[in-house]
């Protein structure tokens, strides 16, 4: 019999989502119709694709379908990335050479480790997306875990100590994953933050590759938008954007990543632009996102899509803070929201985050996510999405001033 | 600095669409005006998207945009699954739960590699789809290549002498890669053959990883469309389709895996259905394809879009008929074309693929890919696509008929 992978035996976190669906699938029917469900779990959009968007894709079915449109570009469309480069990195110089279009920032997250040497040491936020771990893990790039670690990977607290947001460690790490805002405690790293992560790049010759899929979420003025607002950061850093959690576009699929030329690896002996390998990667693995999905992408950029989308996430945001206010007004500590669609909940004691999390299920129909899910230093937390509705906002405030504990 | 991956710089084989293309534009506009260039080079539909599909995707459009539809299941929509099984596979015994929903075989080819042990043994056919032997090099299967080949990876010749297929060799390999129709010879595998690699499989306890990506230009009594029509396969086969070249996504992307329950694996000392690492491969890294895509291809498999799509295929299959006919009246060996798109044309001695290449085309301005590109077997051999209209191809007929050595 072939053998399989071993890494797979390696992967120790459980996966929260099915689990999390799986409990609110077994609500019974009679207490839901005196209780409905408000589902401030997965981080998904809570609106259909917009106006402006929409005029896009029908033009462009209408094109595929008069005129042959066959194999695009492995890195994308040359028409999507420059909008990307009129209307969001060109301010920080990065050119349409630098931008490569994917259909999701979780390939990606695979993909882009297939770059590095086997060997390279890896940091990641605790807690934090879990997909930068496991993927870690499936690549082969761990051995078992011990006590829930890995002992090859070097774990970043995100805790109350450090603001909930990732420090850089004393020891040396060759590919370092920071997340801003952080997935899942809400909070984003500073300018000051993010200098101190170039910095140590530059020191310690690291990549950082940053998950920005929730940028649209920053208004603060000292939080940059970009790592590319930070000097010298074009040298170390890719940064990683998605249309799902801005345009709406998680069931549509589109991302893209940034490599800047200046950022350079070795090769054997050679020094060689990171991305002249990324574009050997794709050319063998991608043939890009679909032709369809491109054109509602460079749509997404367009004034008109962007003004509505700002409208999608001032709600949201509003939402979230409607939440944390209450949250906070019936005695419990909450965290994030302010640049983020996510509510870092901490867990009355003595509740773990399972707990907690069955508390909020069971007594009031309210789908959150345990933390625990997302590393071990998020266990005592739940968090919550502000994906959501007006309506269903509403309806958690009062259920939030029963809590009692 | 950080290492990048060694691998890369095993890659040897040129990829030869790029230089083809770039060969292409370099000719001159006035000789072009003269002679109009003829592309028979990539295997790229010539057609836009038919009308069932149109209606298809412009309801999906519309469908996106009052409904939310976030996240969908990362092994693919139910709805498409169920329309694979019914149209497709169903009449081989194979269930929903056995269909996997992809972007492209292109991805999966890489992805699927990742679920097996390093230390698998890989066979391939030579000269065949180049992406296999890039991913097993880019995944770290291979050491540096000696005269070309790579010492641990068993080449199956796909000659003259084998009919251009792959037959089974001597020694144990865990892992087959078959493509059926060949791509670049143009010749399928006949149930004699299929049995023959199942009856390995089952010896050798190998799996086989089937392309079959140009199923629907299979027509012979004796050429099976699916391995699954081989008794036993289900225990041993992995099959491949794709909706570019039968329904022209090339640019939209949609492609499936059939990994049937019965496929087993060694996950250390446990057996385990291959079908559930995927599912946990997936979860980790794909969120499935666009949602308009999928609804798309259930379009696809509807009796309209069937009949649209069967109507493209015999015209291509026509035109690669027409050709062949006039290569062999001129004097030429030419192969394939019966049950693929693709016509295996050898090249008039002392001529390399290269060089009758640059001939076609300095000559007499025909596209055509050398085949050299599929591995060092291919020398010798320029592969035709009949992915053209009629026009074009009546055009070629006088340009052939000039063809003296």
């Amino acid at each position: 019999m072939s053998k399989a992978s071993p890494h797979f035996l390696k992967l120790h976190q459980e996966l929260i989502f099915p689990v999390v669906e799986e409990k609110a699938r077994a609500l019974s029917e009679n207490s839901l119709q005196a209780k409905p469900l408000l589902n401030f779990g997965v981080g998904d959009v809570a609106f259909p694709i917009r106006g402006a968007i929409k005029k896009a894709l029908l033009e462009a079915v209408e094109d595929v379908c008069t005129t042959r449109r066959g194999y695009g570009p492995s890195t994308g469309h040359p028409f999507l990335k420059k909008a990307i480069v009129d209307v969001e990195y060109g301010k920080y110089g990065i050119k349409a050479q630098e931008v490569f279009i994917s259909d999701g920032i979780m390939s990606d997250i695979t993909s882009l480790l297939e770059l590095f040497h086997k060997d390279s040491k890896i940091a990641l936020p605790n807690p934090t997306y879990p997909v930068y771990l496991d993927s870690c893990v499936l690549s082969g790039r761990t051995s078992f875990p011990k006590k829930g670690l890995y002992p090859e990977i070097t774990q970043l607290p995100c805790t109350l100590e450090t603001g909930f947001v990732p420090k850089p460690p004393r020891k040396k790490c060759d590919i370092v994953f920071l997340c801003t805002p952080n997935n899942p405690t809400g909070c984003s790293l500073t300018k000051d933050d993010l200098s101190k992560w170039v910095a140590y790049a530059k020191k310690h010759n690291s990549v950082l590759i940053v998950d920005a899929a929730y940028e649209a979420f920053i208004h603060g003025k000292d939080t940059p938008k970009s790592i590319y607002e930070i000097p010298g950061a074009k040298d170390v850093a890719i940064e990683l954007r998605s249309f799902s959690k801005t345009s709406g576009f998680s069931g549509l699929r589109l991302s893209y990543s940034i490599i800047p030329d200046s950022l350079m690896v070795k090769l054997d002996k050679e020094e060689t632009p990171l991305n002249k390998i990324w574009k050997q990667r794709q050319a063998v693995t991608f043939n890009g996102p679909s032709y369809l999905i491109q054109k509602a992408g460079a749509a997404a950029l367009s004034r008109k899509a962007l003004e509505e989308s700002k409208q999608d996430i001032d709600l949201y945001r509003k939402c979230g803070q409607i939440l944390k206010d209450a949250i906070i007004a019936q005695g419990f500590e909450c965290f994030g929201g302010e640049n983020s669609p996510y509510l870092w909940w901490k867990c009355p004691e003595p509740l773990t985050s399972w707990e907690f999390f069955d508390y909020l299920l069971q007594k009031h129909h309210m789908i959150s996510i345990p933390g625990s899910g997302f590393g071990s230093l998020g266990e005592g937390y739940v968090r919550l999405s502000s994906f959501t509705t007006e309506e269903d906002t509403k309806k958690a405030l009062s259920r939030i001033k029963e809590m009692k504990f």
